[in-house]
């Protein structure tokens, strides 16, 4: 059994608080938020014990892992006091959006060997890791092309995207992510990116992108394309699909039912696929969590580190770089 | 080559002069129809010659084979004359509504050893066929079920119905045939049957039925169910599915294109399937008449035959049987 | 917050345990089986208390409702305790496999007002209830056609099938009150039955079918065809066609993930569908018992009625008549 | 009726030839080719005659439209002989790999009013076509990106890539083409190219590509990207997808029949994709003539024009200039 402390209990604290709580073998003791009423919501669900202060969760003897889902500039220093105090540590991505203060963080924590796991759910989706999976045991041969397709459901608020650190290290991130999940042990080294504002005003009026286009070329030569947008209309739009010498594999978009319509005006009529990530990923996030818990159980190493999350931002900045270029950007991890 | 009279020139008769003209070795020499505006149209499209009657259509010394699209009524005597002239013969389905009119002609030209081919044309639909074979190959291990559904865009008019001989025997005399055609050498035994007049105010008028369901059995216990409607709003529904010991496979609809849309209310729409069967049976028909080509050419037996057309009959004729006494009836060849 | 009395402890009394536990509005407090070492593994997993024998489980003052999964003979036995002690209860299908037992049953029952839901997990499946919503909401304007496809990853033991009282009564079954729930308020008032037992020896042996047909037919006329089988090697094959004036919903198969395959050889690979009812149904079955929780809680009448429960037996018992006597048989509630 | 001369009787000349038959307002007069024995199997086909030179058969008298399929280099050369003798042109794709060339000919044939109808076929898919039709009519409210996947099922032999003048402007361009279709009226401003030589020892042999992609931006904003690839072993993989504020509508690919397999392993299997462009486009070819046709006898434009061949060359070298460059490259018509 493991015990938890959950830092932050907004909307995705809220949910991992419902995932801790349902798990066989983790226990909520704790939980803080900076705002009591959204503490108070876990209390209610899970009969856990509100702390006084990030630090008191986190340092409590009787807890072995701190799951961090707090504002994103606070990961960095909550992950180095929960290191410090030898826990267990789940946090949400990103680790942050600065690269120097993850490199800080990093050199803080190098001495305290505890296990770290990044919030990266795409990578437990089912589909997903089957595709990887396929990828890894050549089911398609050597592998030339990567086409990932990621769009929102619908533009977030103003509030959220000043906060957000701009929409590549936000949202298509991910997609980074998914891509070095994909390619294993080629590592990306180029990227091209496109970016534009076109349909959010919010996003115009702070300089940021809805909709982004990016190439990246692997090591061995392997070229990805991502799009990325923060609006469809049809749903959470969510593929994978990866190209080699022998074949390719899809992970395909997925509607919550089977029903099929026919009309005089049209046929195979489905209902709209899943609404966004909560619904989406529903499964993934909690095999997500799963996995932290068999990983610090077992003592093995979790499979999305410390190292996933910088590399990820790392190549978010080349992105960014490119962007503002016009040119190919070497990645350096 | 081969030389063609055409005795009927209605919508099918018309559709069978478009194919001949277009055949690499088959060429219209006669078009005979007792509606002389019809008999000119075919005339005008191929360029062939009138004929003053179909005796002399059939008769001509020019003419390798005959094709016979006429009134269903008229089919036997036709088969009967062609057969004594030697002459290779095409005819629609069905031979005719009477059985004992089907066997009389049977009788009249068992000494005439003429090729005889019968329309059922849905047997070379590329992927019925498919089945088939799949079938045939033991690609399912041992059959078990079979489920037909076939479904017409719209009722036909009164006029039509009238003559057509009874909703069993006009249409879903096509559906035995294929149900024969799946089952290869295994026979059908028996059959029940229903059949409503749900929709078509003449199908009522006249006590006939627009929609019928069907079960059959086979020698071996394989069981049977065909499902038959005068009118499907979303086009010409079409389906074979068959089940066996080692799996199953179907032969799907088809849409004209391979568009899809994804809307906030839907996704995966796709258009109305092939309208009617000169759409979706387009290529069958001209991969029938390519067979009935080589088979003359060759001397080999067609593979759809008189007797094919007597046995579609006879089942149709079980299927009223049953239809009116309520009672699984046996079918006899 | 209802508290729960479990009879029976076996496979699906183990899964409804857990679905009990997991419910926020439901406790499970004593579970009952002859067998103790399943008795055992529900504590284990609940931390309920062991009953010393049924009736104290059904008895127990501190118990709102008792959820029977024990052997079907002693069913309505444990209906009439609960019934009389005031519980209410929720009893897995099929209330028994003897109608006088039922008539019985009912007849003992009707002067305590307590709710009972009966076990047809399949009306609460996301996609067949959207196809019955569809057919209720005249979607596809009137009702003409029902097709139900309905097939079992593999046959069960001799023992099972010596129990189970008969294809009809205990596979079948499901799909006649399945075509009930999408006929609604129009009686089914005709059957014609077809059973065979093609592949398994057990069934053979015992004079069982392992596969079958059937048609029915509506108070207005609409034809229902169910095929039901033992044994399909791509998995648990349940599909529901519903056909009318407007148009086709097809509620389809389901694939644990949306991954696509693309090879030399074939397109468009799927993984098998879901295995068995536990994977398909799994969901079904957690909002059947939600819907319980439900109607209990609120005083409302639950929706799956002990009625339903006897009249899908009474068609399974035309089914059998129908299939000794080759007649379409009448079906009279 | 429009008399026709063929110059170029390989593989697609000879494609043309069988068209130009078949078309009821279409008649071949003259073939000629440098290889005799190619004219000679159309002649053979066609009943046409064999023109003794390329002159001969562009100004013969009798003849109203040249159909040109001849070797690239040889297209402006025939194109500028034909508009000067007042004859309909159409031109296979490119007009010409050299852009001066193709800006010659341009002002060599200005004054000379004769329609020209360059060979885009993937413009006359009917899935290709109801996409560009649904973003023309904004069903898909404002455009924001487009991804087109472009894949050939085998590389061409060394002789044909050494006089193909690279990936880009061989294959690619088709692509630059349909992305010029789907954009309408606002043009493409921007692009950045990524291409590597994979797996084919002849590209890599003579420094070309086999695999390509690329973002290209519009002036309005809109992201497209196309992949592009010289081997899929699953067939010709001809994708287009258009998505925008009110949804997304892709064109997919097409398996030759309908068919699907269940088996113990897998589910939905169907056959290979078509094959090549020959199957997928068979069709396009038709209605690309079609139109061909119906303009030059209706005196309105082509819809494909010689500056539609122009620019999709254009944006080739603008695509090798931005692959040899690492940079973004503005498109200037």
């Amino acid at each position: 059994m493991l015990n938890f402390s959950l830092i932050g209990a907004g909307r995705i604290g809220y949910m991992h608080a419902k995932i801790i709580k349902a798990h066989p073998k983790s226990n909520l003791k704790y939980v803080y938020d900076v705002n009591s009423k959204l503490a108070n919501d876990v209390v209610k669900l899970t009969g856990c014990a509100k702390a006084k202060s990030p630090e008191q969760a986190i340092n409590s003897k009787d807890i072995d892992a701190v799951l961090i889902a707090s504002a994103t500039p606070t990961h960095t220093k909550f992950i180095t006091t929960a290191a410090k105090a030898g826990k267990a540590i789940f946090c949400e991505k990103p680790i942050d959006l600065n690269i120097k203060k993850v490199n800080q963080c990093e050199n803080n924590i190098k001495n305290y060997k505890v296990p770290i796991q990044i919030g990266f759910n795409r990578r437990f989706d089912l589909s997903h890791a089957k595709v990887q999976k396929a990828c890894l045991n050549k089911e398609i041969g050597d592998l030339e092309m990567v086409v990932i397709t990621s769009r929102d459901p619908q533009p977030p608020s103003i509030d959220y995207l000043k906060a957000a650190g701009g929409f590549f290290r936000d949202a298509t991130i991910h997609d980074f992510d998914l891509t070095r999940f994909i390619l294993g042990n080629d590592p990306v080294v180029q990227i091209s990116a496109f970016g534009e504002a076109l349909f959010d005003k919010n996003a115009k009026k702070i300089k940021d992108q809805d909709t982004g286009m990016f190439i990246l070329k692997s090591k061995k030569g392997v070229l990805i394309h991502i799009n990325n947008s923060r609006r469809a209309v049809y749903g959470y739009d969510q593929r994978v699909e990866i190209f080699g010498s022998k074949g390719m594999v899809i992970s395909n978009n997925q509607v919550p039912n089977s029903v099929e319509k026919f009309t005089n005006k049209s046929t195979n009529i489905k209902d709209p696929i899943h609404f966004f990530f909560m619904e989406r990923y529903e499964k993934a996030y909690k095999d997500q969590f799963n996995e932290f818990v068999k990983c610090v159980l077992k003592k093995t190493n979790p499979k999305v580190t410390f190292d996933d999350g910088k590399k990820a931002l790392i190549i978010a900045n080349a992105a960014y770089k490119s962007l503002k270029s016009g040119k190919v950007v070497n990645i350096k991890f």
